[in-house]
């Protein structure tokens, strides 16, 4: 096949309006198919289900330290789950607080403690004239949210192959307003990234001018593997504690799409003095987070090696479907040199970049085709993206049979609109 | 028995001694008892079991309305639970959003977000020189812990039998600094007093100062009766709504008393407007509460009438335990007129006000006998009671027998100290 490129007008033109015939014909059909949000679909729900049984009254609800989970108190949760949350960051156990079902909602609090009363006794940043963040993009729209809220301005530092662009990242955290960083280290939302060594080692050494900088290390997808081939991250906090910088971040994680998106557990681990620093927040914010939770996920997952299996579960489910978003990308515009993707070993996204200008278009012939992506440009800070290319698929819960119309679909698209652009120039 | 003021200072010698050796009794024992904290005991707890068994396997996870609760959304929760806590707080559903665990947490979150974003568009408390709230007092240590947090200033209002001092209320609310005012309206926390008809409507037609002034409306103990004579609360959100007042208040409760402390659900109401401020900072705070959770208490309570009935089971159970406390009380210490104290209706404790300078001394005194109670100066803000005077029994979690033990110590102290201080004088 041609690249577009090297078609001339008169080829296009007859290519567009046979592509344009297509599409109609997927209009008629009044679908109606969503590839817009990471949600887990129904058959991974399923396999969560005897977690519902691991607390009851036959099993009782106390802990394996003897906590009666149905009760007040232990804001950090109970000692298993502080246990498995740390296997899964990373962290020692005591470094772990086990939170609610969200862990955008920990997130959320941390900046909004941050910006309220402040880091670990520094100024709160509501006192300070601006206050910035860095923002690899593309990156994930609820965390670009959460800074906006507090009126936290946004710099955009581009994703390479192996993570954040570092030699920018060093440069910015010498202006000492800039006071964090958003990281989805491994799988990244929306590439599939997994940083590299060399990234992490340099993040764990980062020595920014303000004290209470802090790199918000949101692992969402650490054990989400796709592959038996699957990628590997390095551990950013014994790095940063090797280097005598372990103040430098805090993690987030949650079993979200492990157990249940909306009622799994979360956690935030962070080093002695940062874990100290949430504690004294979070035991006037609640009296502690849902025990019966957790232990009913101690009980079901048990170890870090039932995660791990677990994961294949959900892996076999996923797998099919992201063979058909990149097969079918592969198949119906690979070769046309129009648009690039990653091939992710884990996570949740396809992330596809698109000719300039390209990327609001082509939702909005899949939105009047009953077709949901999420927006373009939301995976850039102020959902702009200054060359309106990228475009986040998200496979994981339409059936196969849907997934695989909506991306010939998305195919077709991508290919009208390339065109149009082209016959433009 | 004569009043101890009526003693001559040879009778009140030989009766602290008296008291002495008996307070050394029961210090040799090793007592360890605890009555500082509202927490349900394990009877309560075993009230609720089978709600584990209503969302598992068999059962499904769908709500009413269709919705997966398994998976991510819905931020202001199920349409079941909505409706339910609509019920609870005498509100229309819609103007409920159902949360997490804690209702702390919710009014936490809603102070954090007056403080950090402002309320309704109204200027972030946190640009401002100064923020008072209004405190009546005893009150909730919690409530207070919040409000410090945020560096608010704390004014206190004494309780009447009635509620608050609306005399007072009414002229501190000039003060365009006054931002808010804590409520326990239905068997206050400690003194167990329900709001009269004509405290609420004033607190209805409250016109203040400050347009974003709220009234944080704890309602925590609203249908936690212990009699057959229950209190009855006016509906502040249709007084208010009467009086074209309705943003004046945001309400509050849990069933964190009616099924499990550690793992209920929370929610929070108001007017159409607060409603739609609150929502704004929640969508981007969290994609949603663990709706799994409402979706088990909405089957196991169904409706208005089975809580009611449900709370009947938790009376049975802590009526006798108050009765001890109030016995106790009324036969150790009733004639001595050296403590006063409510009979409350309902609610989770036994408020004691003692002689000026009493209630730290008998903490401590108890403390050594090994009986926890919760701390002097606990019930005001900052922990301060300029009085020392009002001591917070919570009668609930310790079994029968030991509490009669923990009483009976109790009242020896709190004659041990109104003696030592008689005998100062």
């Amino acid at each position: 096949m041609p690249t577009l490129s090297s078609m001339t007008k008169e080829q296009l033109t007859a290519k567009l309006s046979r592509l344009k015939a297509i599409y109609q014909d997927y209009k008629s059909k009044n679908l109606s198919l969503d590839m817009s949000r990471g949600k887990p679909c129904t058959e991974q729900l399923e396999l969560t289900m005897e977690l519902a049984d691991c607390v009851n009254a036959r099993t009782g609800a106390v802990s394996a330290k003897g906590i009666d989970t149905r009760n007040y108190g232990f804001v950090d949760g109970i000692a298993e789950m502080k246990s498995l949350f740390g296997e899964i960051l990373g962290l020692p156990s005591d470094n772990v607080i086990v939170g609610g079902n969200s862990s955008l909602n920990l997130m959320f609090d941390y900046v909004a403690q941050a910006y309220a009363t402040g880091i670990c006794g520094n100024t709160p940043w509501c006192r300070l004239p601006e206050i910035k963040f860095l923002c690899p993009v593309p990156g994930y729209d609820r965390h670009f949210a959460v800074t906006e809220h507090f009126g936290i301005s946004m710099i955009c530092v581009p994703m390479t192959d192996d993570g954040p662009d570092m030699d920018l990242v060093e440069e910015l955290v010498k202006d000492p307003a800039v006071k964090g960083m958003w990281c989805v280290p491994m799988y990244s939302n929306p590439d599939g990234i997994t940083y590299s060594d060399e990234t992490v080692r340099r993040l764990a050494r980062l020595h920014p001018a303000a004290k209470d900088f802090r790199i918000l290390w949101d692992n969402a997808y650490c054990v989400h593997h796709l592959t038996d081939t699957p990628d590997t991250l390095l551990n950013l906090y014994e790095e940063s504690k090797a280097a005598g910088n372990e103040d430098i971040a805090i993690y987030f994680t949650s079993t979200s799409k492990i157990s249940f998106p909306g009622s799994g557990v979360a956690a935030v681990g962070g080093s002695a003095a940062n874990i100290a620093d949430i504690t004294k927040r979070l035991s006037v914010q609640t009296i502690g987070y849902d025990k019966q939770n957790m232990l009913r996920h101690a009980r079901f997952f048990k170890d870090m090696d039932a995660v791990t299996n677990h994961m294949k579960l959900h892996a076999a489910i996923l797998r099919p479907k992201f063979d058909i978003v990149l097969t079918t990308l592969q198949n119906e515009i690979g070769d046309l040199n129009i648009a690039d993707w990653h091939t992710p070993n884990g996570g949740y996204f396809v992330s596809v970049s698109l000719m300039e200008g390209c990327a609001k278009a082509v939702v909005n012939m899949l939105k009047e085709a009953g077709v949901a992506l999420t927006g373009a440009g939301a995976t850039y800070p102020y959902g702009n993206d200054p060359k309106d290319s990228n475009l986040r698929i998200a496979p994981t819960y339409p059936p196969c049979d849907e997934l695989q119309i909506a991306m010939n679909l998305f195919c077709v698209c991508v290919q009208i609109v390339s065109i149009e652009k082209l016959l433009q120039q």
